[in-house]
This record gives structure tokens, C-alpha cells and sequence, in this order.
């Protein structure tokens, strides 16, 4: 690992010594050893976000990835960058930097990962393409810490445009498969970056609004004995010398939650959908926030609370929501998330658990709600009687064996209770207005991915 | 749904009038009909925890399971449950109840779920054997809303009972694969009940502590493309016309978010493993509580963040832990939680990709972290150059192309990082000072058990 200390200059590698006996500043530059824990210096490493006007003046080090470079006569522009983040730094002939190691900057590949040592300067004239606008780094010494390859299989800056928009412009795009093949590259673009920690944020305000509501959070098992929820769209597993299948959904577990007291209970987790859908709004493993509660006597105590959740979790979003230019020209839309609700679904649409409306036989004690015109949940006052529970499970032809455990589950008492699940990817990506839910998976599933 | 409106008393179904003409109390008690969401009445249920002193002398409605009931003459006394808690409840012949409507009460199956309206009473002695010792409830009405069936599989007050410990006294327990095949009903007693509160509780803090440091939530595939982290424990899936494996950790897709400048990353989901391993200890399916970070020189670094992480938990845990009489006699340790790390384990006995010790090559930079004296988290710096990894991986007989997207993620830059993962099941299980992790498992999956 380089640095000014002579102890540790037996493990720098300079790339290239042009002719060493001229090159004043072949200290300052070089290709680091892996860092294997060697050593522990105090030298404090400065956030790329924090290097503002106040900073003017200060020698800092900054490890970041380089985004571009630039060479230029004596000088080599490069644009540091640090995830949402990036600052211009010049490398110029002079006291601290020698023509070998101005080389040595501009032939660092792109997305390499190094070590700098600058003197914060302010700027004159904005640098409008960089977030850090106000000031530049005047490098002093530059080390690479992590080669990136030379071929890069996608550029940046290409994969944030939108494929039709640089179309029109006669501007380089990606197309899909190659930033998901290439997913790690494509996750470190600003529009990624935004997606990303906003889906992180969802999960965040809805178990933090649940929970203040009173809510346990519960973990539901993935292997189930029996394709519980219908046949068709059921992964299988080999168990042992047996069969077992990956569950469709949690939802007879929260309801057996219920059953068992919790009274009010969610969990997020993965879901799996054996559905050979190709489409832009399908995959075959997705991430399941799900909700279930025991009311007093109307299945609307539940639509309240969670219709106020999901207000809650936009409200907290657009506070928290990343700023609009980092997401690119991707989103064009503005937050406003019309959210509207609709009851009453017919009972022959909607699952064996949903409980009838008791007032018309082919209506159902059911509801969807929507964002932008997409139904975003789905839910239901479920059938909390085994008698009738067990009518409904034959009148779908359902193997009533497969579900024994669930039905017998309402058999010592069971309250009242409804509740809805939501796809995490599909509301990250209605709420941010994109087109293709592969975009809010960070490793995408469907019928023709599993890798990376 | 019965109430003091007339126009609801058509939908009670009574079961057993004895002689109508002198039963003057025959509105006042009775099975419901099923809840079916037909009307919104404006009652409000009070919790039994809110049942003290202070409501001395109000009339109140309470829904609460039957606990047990025991008739005695002219009186019945019922101990009404609600989760944790429970409050002793009197129907006694007289101006509110007929000996008809005592004798209906003594007869209500234990579990079953009522609507019971009653005066709050001070006592002049403690009931001891309720968590609402200081007052009971003087019954003037009481509705069935679910009835439980006769025969409950197990008695809740020996579930609670430890099986040595019965054994000892002389006294009836119940061993753990009727609690389990039984989940719903032995999920119900007071020890289940704070177990899965402090688990809820124990992902809250983790999540809650990472994120005020700046980690970001992510979400891994758990269907893979081929098992990545040695084949002999992995779970095949039929994938449509091929196979694919269930992830044995969210290991190498951290690693990748890393790569892709997420920088701090958490998850919390579940993991498998194909074990047939019947003991105390084994599931085949848990929950992973993963951590992976980029450092800047040592991974002492990432070791500090964890073991600050357990820490905040663990501290966390003990203000909010409930009350240890909840927990029963399961628990006869203190919560101390003597907690020590190993560092530097021989390289041999890692996987693949830990990074090797920079100077004693038999040594690697990995620890463990331990509570009670058992290992509760592993963890280690992972290799970050793609030439070093690919050695280590052929050296383990890892072929290559299996995690070839894994090792690409490699080539275009990444930072030095370290990370670790703790089973949510087993640190319950050792917080609790509990003996079988199938207690701190919901719906526990093992070679020999799928269901419930």
C-alpha cells in the first residue's frame, strides 16, 4: 500500500519508469499491492459529497473510481466518482506531478479504483457535469488501489440514457440484456444508484409505519409440502428423497399467524411464480410485502390501515426520495401517485379464502388499490370459519389434503381478519414511472434469467 | 353479530334455551353468527392490559379467548386471554345472568374466541394466576364469536411446562413434535409469544442500527443458476425445462453489490441448506441476517462496524425484551451475554474466497464472533482481485464456470471489503438461553418435517 512512509515503497509497482533518473515524481504514483490488510494508517479518506467551497485550500485524500479521463497537453483531466458523487481532478506538470505521472493518470482505465492525494481549489466557472460544481482537486499523488480491465462491456453513460430517447439523438444506448448481463457495471450508474436506495426506503417506511401501528414482523417458510395456492405456477423442489414446492405467496402462514394471536402481522420476502410470462411487468421470483390483521367487525378497519400505510410510505418517499436528477432522464413523471381504491370484487375472480359479501353471494369482502392507474395491492377479508372454508376449497377443486394443516388451523378458534400483499419491484417501479420491472430487481428471475 | 340492537338479535343463534319463558337473560348471551363484515357497530373493545384499577366501576367490552372456565354453583369464573395477558372474568346468577347463561358460559370450549360486556371490579385479593391481578370482570354479556372444537390437541399450560422440569414434578407436558405438528395453538402461549416478539425484534435493531450508519438494504435472488458455494448441501428446483439451485446465502450477490458501489450493504431473508443433519441445531431453511462492506485499509474496520452492531442489538434486546416471567421457565439464564471474537482461523478450513493472511499464508483475514461460548456469526475479508479469487477457487475444485458471473464482477474494479452473516433462529435460540432452534423457528423446516 503506497504512501509517503519509505517503509511501505518496497510494495509499490509503478506501471511504467520512463526514465527514472528524470522522473522527479515517481514517488507519487504507481499501482498499489492488493490491500490484504496490512496495514492500518491514519490517514482519513474525505467523502467525494463533502468537498465543497468550505474545503478550499485543504489537501485531502479521496478514494473513488475513475469516471473519465482526459489528457491534454501537459495536463489530464479526470472526473473522480464515488456512487451518486463526482469531482473533477487535474493532474498538471509541475511541482507535484512530473509528465511521466500525468501519463500514468490519463492511461488509468476507466472505472479503476484509486487513491488520491489534492489541494482543494475553487472553480471560477461551474463544472455543470460534475455534482461537486464549485471546486477541483489539484492532484499531488495517485495510486490505483483495483485495476478495472481496459474493455469496459457497457459504458456509463450510455446505459443511463433511455434507449428511445438516444435513438432520436442519434446517441449510443444499452439495450437491456446488456446492462443485465452486465448488472454490476449497471448498478453503479446514478439512475441505479437512485432506484436502489429508494426501494430500500420502501421497505423501510412500510415495516416503520407497521411496526408504530403495533405490527410484528413474522418469517414464513419458502419450502412448503404441498403447491398449496393452485398447481400451475409452482416451482418444485427436490427434498431429500421427496418432492416440496416454493410457496406462491405467505399467505396461509400469516393467516396461521393470526390463528396463533399476533393479531396484527407482516413480512417481506422473496415469492416465487412458476409463470412462463416474457413481459415487461413479470418475474419469476419477486419480493412480497405482505400484511395481515385480526379486526373488530368490519373487514375496512384493515383497508384503513393499510390504504394509511401506503399514503405513509409515498409521503416519506417524496421527503426522502433521491433527487430527481440523479434518476436521469428515466423519469420523466412526477411523484404524484393518484391512489385510489376499489371493493366489492366478484367472488368468483378472487382466491378459495376470500369471504363472500354477505349481503350479495357473488360479490366478495375484497379490494385492489391503485397507483397511476396499476393495481398495486390486492386483498381481502379472509374466511376465518373452517366450515366454510372448506366448502369454498372444493368448490376450486382444491385437494382439501394439501391444505389440512391451514383449515384445521381455524378449528380452536379463529378472529375475524383481512389483509394484501404488494410487490416491492412493481410499486418501486410505478412510483418512479419506469416501464420495465427488471429496472427495480437488482438480479432480475424470469423464465429466460438466472444469472448473473 | 349480537348486540343490544334489536335489529341485530335476529342473526343470534342461542344454544340452548332451557325453558325461554324463565330464562330473562336469554338476549344477553350466545353464539354469533360468523363475522362477515355486515355492520361497522361504533363498540370499542378495551385491551386486557388496559384493565386496571383506574377503570374500577366502567362497563367495558373486551374480545378475548376463553383461557379456561370453571363452573362453581351459581357462578362461573373464566380467565379471558388476549396474547400475553390475561384478566379473570365472573358470570354469576343474578339481575344480569340467569342460571341459563351461567351454565351456557361453563359450557363455552377453552379457546374459543367471545365478546364479553362486564363492569370492571377491584378485588381485595391478588390473582396471582392472571397478569391483571388487581381487578376482574363482572360479566353481563357474553357472545361466542368463534367456537374452538372440544378436543384441543394440546393444553397450553403444559406446552409452557418444560419437559424436564414435568417430568420432575410429576406434572403433563407435551413433547415438541405434538407442539410443532400443533404450531398455530402452541404459538399461542405466553413463552411463543415473547419468543417471535424479541426475534421481531432482533431483525428491528439489526436493520435500525445499520441504517443510521449509512448501510443500505438489498435484496438477493435466492433461485440460482448453479450451486455456487459447493454442490453437496444445495436444493435443486425444476426452472421450466432445467434445473436451478436455491442459494445457500446471499454470499456472493453482497460481494457483487459491493462491486457495484452499494459500499454497505445488509439483508435479512431466508437461506438453505440441503443438511440431513437431524439435531438441536439444523434447519433447512433459516433466516440469514448479512452484513458486507467496503473498508479502506484493514478489515478490522468492517470487524468493528459488526461487532458495534451486535453490541447496539444485544443492548437493544434487553430494554426491550419482555417481561421474563413471559418467557416462563423456559429461561433460567440471565440475559448476560458474554460476547468474544477469534480472529486469523487457518485458511484451509474457509471457503474460497476469504482472503489469505498477508503474512503467514496459512493463516486468512476471517473471525468469528461468539455469544455464550457459541459461534454465532462467521465472517471474513473476501478476495477482491479476480486472479487471486480464481486461484483459490480451482485450488477448492470449484469449477470455474459456474461462478463465472461472480469473478467477472471482479474485472472493472473492487474495493477491499469484509463482511459476516448471523442465523436469526440460532441467536434467538442462544439469547434466550433456549435448547432446540425448532423453538425459535415459526414453521421449522428439517429433513423430517415440511409441515405445518
Amino acid at each position: 500500500m503506497p504512501s509517503a512512509n519509505a517503509s511501505r515503497r518496497s510494495q509499490e509497482k509503478p506501471r511504467e519508469i520512463m526514465d527514472a533518473a528524470e522522473d522527479y515524481a515517481k514517488e507519487r504514483y504507481g499501482v498499489s499491492s492488493m490491500i490484504q490488510s496490512q496495514e492500518k494508517p491514519d490517514r482519513v479518506l474525505v467523502r467525494i459529497s463533502d468537498l465543497t467551497v468550505q474545503k478550499a485550500g485543504e489537501v485531502v485524500w479521496v478514494r473513488a473510481r475513475v469516471h473519465t479521463s482526459r489528457a491534454k497537453g501537459k495536463q489530464c483531466f479526470l472526473v473522480l466518482r464515488q456512487q451518486q458523487f463526482n469531482v473533477q481532478a487535474l493532474v498538471a506538470v509541475g511541482d507535484h506531478a512530473s509528465k511521466q505521472m500525468v501519463k500514468f493518470a490519463a492511461n488509468i482505465n476507466k472505472e479503476s479504483i484509486v487513491d488520491v492525494e489534492g489541494v482543494v481549489r475553487k472553480v471560477n466557472q461551474k463544472i455543470g457535469s460534475c455534482t461537486q460544481q464549485d471546486v477541483e482537486l489539484h492532484v499531488q499523488k495517485i495510486y490505483v488501489i483495483s485495476s478495472a480491465e481496459p474493455r469496459l462491456p457497457l459504458q456509463l453513460d450510455d446505459a443511463v440514457r433511455p434507449e428511445v430517447e438516444g435513438e432520436e439523438e442519434g446517441r449510443a444506448t444499452v439495450n437491456q440484456d446488456t446492462r443485465l448481463d452486465n448488472r454490476v457495471i449497471d448498478l453503479r450508474t446514478s439512475t441505479s444508484q437512485a432506484i436502489f436506495r429508494l426501494q430500500s426506503g420502501i421497505c423501510h417506511l412500510f415495516r416503520e409505519t407497521l411496526t408504530n401501528k403495533g405490527f410484528v414482523e413474522i418469517q414464513t417458510p419458502k419450502i412448503i409440502s404441498a403447491a398449496s395456492e393452485g398447481g400451475a405456477n409452482v416451482f418444485t423442489v427436490s427434498y431429500f428423497k421427496n418432492n416440496a414446492y416454493l410457496a406462491q405467496s405467505p399467505q396461509l402462514y400469516k393467516q396461521m399467524c393470526i390463528c396463533a394471536d399476533f393479531e396484527k402481522v407482516f413480512c417481506i420476502g422473496p415469492v416465487f411464480r412458476a409463470e412462463d410470462s416474457n413481459t415487461h411487468r413479470h418475474l419469476t421470483e419477486f419480493v412480497g410485502l405482505d400484511i395481515e390483521m385480526a379486526f373488530n367487525y368490519h373487514y375496512h378497519e384493515v383497508v384503513e390501515e393499510i390504504a394509511d400505510t401506503l399514503v405513509q410510505i409515498f409521503k416519506g418517499l417524496q421527503k426522502s426520495t433521491p433527487n430527481e436528477k440523479l434518476l436521469g432522464r428515466l423519469v420523466k413523471e412526477k411523484y404524484d401517485t393518484d391512489f385510489y381504491i376499489l371493493d366489492k370484487y366478484p367472488l368468483a375472480v378472487r382466491p378459495f379464502y376470500t369471504m363472500p359479501d354477505p349481503r350479495n353471494p357473488k360479490q366478495s369482502n375484497s379490494y385492489d388499490m391503485f397507483m397511476r392507474g396499476e393495481e398495486i395491492l390486492s386483498g381481502a377479508q379472509r374466511i376465518h370459519d373452517p366450515q366454510l372454508l372448506t366448502e369454498r376449497a372444493l368448490h376450486h377443486g382444491i385437494d382439501l389434503e394439501k391444505i389440512k394443516a391451514y383449515i384445521d388451523s381455524f378449528r380452536f378458534g379463529a378472529p375475524p381478519h383481512a389483509g394484501g400483499g404488494i410487490g416491492l419491484e412493481r410499486v418501486t417501479m410505478l412510483f418512479l414511472g419506469l416501464h420495465n420491472v427488471r429496472q427495480t430487481s437488482m438480479f432480475p428471475r424470469d423464465p429466460k434469467r438466472l444469472t448473473p
